[in-house]
């Protein structure tokens, strides 16, 4: 029997060593001939575009070059799968190329909406009656699927958001004026890689100063009483907001457009940093400056997390074994054991369980002010970030593995 | 003797170890007593803001920690020096702390502005008959200095761009559907970061696909020209542009308001990137992203190139020498004697001739159509980005040395 791989969603720095964790598992056993990979997610099911991963990977310094390259060797897609019931014919063509080419089992590295696919698929099968199994691993660096303790992914991103928001406060307490540094930070609905920026504490950093998450209403003038609060302690004072927190138009006016993307899948021009930092220069009228960590969050994988690019391998190969022991329409999950020393157990939960459902970042560690996280916050993130794979460089750069020569 | 050391303009990743560089040479020096570090740059001379800096580099391993911490740990200024003739008191109130501290040289580490203060300072001693010397120590991340082959801190930040543009390059190629990401580089007059994005070819990537410099005149039309013909061959395009290319607004209308700091020394709403988003947007129609590389630009010392943090800290150390040799009114230049091996030589010009000048980058290095960079300039920029400085690790965060307590 063959086994087939995608990976969804959003890129992060670990979505490649879950799949490397799915293909050295793989090929270990001898049930299993070939690891497939199905080009752009659940698409290259339907449009028949596979590629023999033996083919891909032919050397131990390809497998290491691809653990280290953020993003998804094998691209990526946004499909998510009708019902059934309303469109059969899809879910035939994906059973006829999975047939043809002797798959037995799918593993679908990907978000929330990449395990509404694994829900859907593995409920197709089993009522057809067709021996094909499917597993979901889970990869997003908001962290907020439901039955795991965190997501892989989500390390790397807090590690990146530590270290950078770290060297900008450096960056911003420069001069003796007064200055207030607004970073935006990447989470529409749940404020885990914002409030993740509390990781400075541990090294003595009092910034961030502020810390606002999407799970709370965002008051403007709150917010500015806020930060003139802070400027009597701190000159320089630093702001960590997530793109997600929204706030009633009638308090922001034209200054705010929200950080929702439009239909081509970029923002409006003001996310919410810009549209305070405008807010600020007009209200307080201090030196302000706003930076949006953007995409870097997601792939920077020069600065991931030692822990995060293990467990999303592990994560992989203990997928395969549990798809061995007979198991399907599952999600893989972490259990966190303990944090001294920090330990993990890996099982699996019904990917029903988890698809469409969104884990919110705990009420109980949003300091009562609404504006900061608590210490027990921290002791979660801390296990996360531990660790520096060592990077291959070549002329000074991380050396990549690039799949298509195209880009 | 005493002697002091400042830090001005712009953080970058190397300034901290051109002061490392000027007080482990000072205080090997038996003629040379205490090297004192002035807070906010020139400004510390002023205020009478000195600090013993024997009494805050305590042990190897602080210096070790100011090594790998971005931006001045002296703090910094924009201050600019009258002319002597328009504003004596403030020489006479410098020459006061000076002698008050029986410093009898001055070592102020910054760019073309600071170059500015050199010459002054150095000219208005000479006149006076004081036997105080001054050296400028070059450092600017925009590389603009003439008379010096390149400014240390200028390969830290180019190795961030570099690093950050092909981990942007892989995130954005996940998708089938065609896309332009637009990404927007520092250097408001002069284009050698943005030309150091080049740097990705090195290691087979075909990005970045454009590259605009501000010294061309940049065309709306000519550009959308460039996207489109890119597309045909690159489905995920990738741009580079630096945030000083000027366009006729009649070209760009409401899309661009420059990429010009207001007085608050903060952007206007929408800089080049944002803009050219937006037309990219309206006129082609496809997937477009705009990133601002921002000020982690010159402080993500995570990152930072191995030549450039030993380069910075010896050219400090140099300077403390030329000093003793009896130079004034110089500042510390490289001059390099090749490639293969990569070879510098440190040695000094007069002030006068770098402040107020800028080094553009080369004619002959763009290429023909006005959106690329030649070879030559890649085999430039290659040794400045050479080497992985070790970085001490405390939580899974680099661990950063802060005088103050306060941030």
């Amino acid at each position: 029997m063959n086994i087939a791989v995608a990976q969804s969603g959003g890129p992060t720095c670990a979505i490649n060593a879950s799949l490397l964790g799915v293909f050295r598992t793989g090929i270990q056993y001898t049930e299993i001939d070939t690891v497939y990979g199905s080009l752009n997610g659940i698409e290259g099911l339907i449009y028949n575009n596979l590629v023999d991963l033996n083919t891909v990977i032919t050397s131990d310094e390809e497998l290491e070059l691809i653990r280290q390259t953020p993003s998804t060797v094998l691209g990526s897609c946004r499909y998510k799968l009708p019902q059934p019931e309303d469109d059969k014919a899809v879910y035939e063509t994906i059973t006829k190329n999975l047939k043809d080419h002797n798959i037995k089992a799918f593993f679908y590295i990907g978000g929330n909406d990449s395990m509404d696919t694994v829900v859907k698929l593995s409920r197709y099968f089993k009522n057809e009656g067709e021996d094909i199994k499917v597993i979901g691993i889970p990869k997003t660096i908001d962290n907020d699927l439901p039955h795991t303790d965190h997501t892989p992914g989500f390390g790397s991103a807090a590690k990146y958001v530590a270290t950078t928001l770290q060297e900008i406060t450096r960056d911003s307490s420069v001069y003796s004026a007064k200055s207030v540094t607004i970073v935006e930070i990447m989470g529409r609905d749940t404020g885990w890689l914002t409030a993740s920026s509390v990781l400075l504490r541990a090294n003595s950093n009092s910034a961030p100063h502020l810390i606002y998450l999407p799970e709370k209403p965002f008051s403007v003038s709150k917010f500015l009483d806020d930060v003139v609060k802070m400027q009597e302690k701190y000159p320089s004072v630093i702001v960590a907001v997530s793109e997600g927190v929204s706030l009633s138009s009638d308090e922001a006016g034209e200054d705010f457009t929200s950080g929702k993307e439009d239909i081509f899948g970029h923002k409006y021009l003001a996310g919410v940093g810009k549209a305070l930092e405008k807010i600020v220069s007009r209200e307080i009228g201090c030196k302000v400056r706003s930076i949006e960590l953007n995409v870097m969050q997601r792939c920077s994988s020069h600065l991931s997390s030692g822990n995060d690019i293990a467990e999303a391998e592990n994560i992989g190969a203990a997928a395969v074994k549990e798809m061995m022991s007979g198991k399907t329409g599952v999600m893989m999950t972490f259990e966190r054991l303990g944090n001294k020393p920090y330990n993990l157990r890996i099982g699996c939960v019904e990917a029903e369980k988890v698809a469409n459902h969104v884990k919110y970042f705990p009420d109980e560690w949003i300091a009562e002010n609404n504006c900061d996280v608590t210490h027990r916050a921290l002791e979660y993130f801390l296990p996360l970030i531990h660790g520096e794979p060592s990077i291959r460089i070549k002329n000074g750069l991380p050396a990549h593995f690039v799949l298509s020569k195209e880009n």
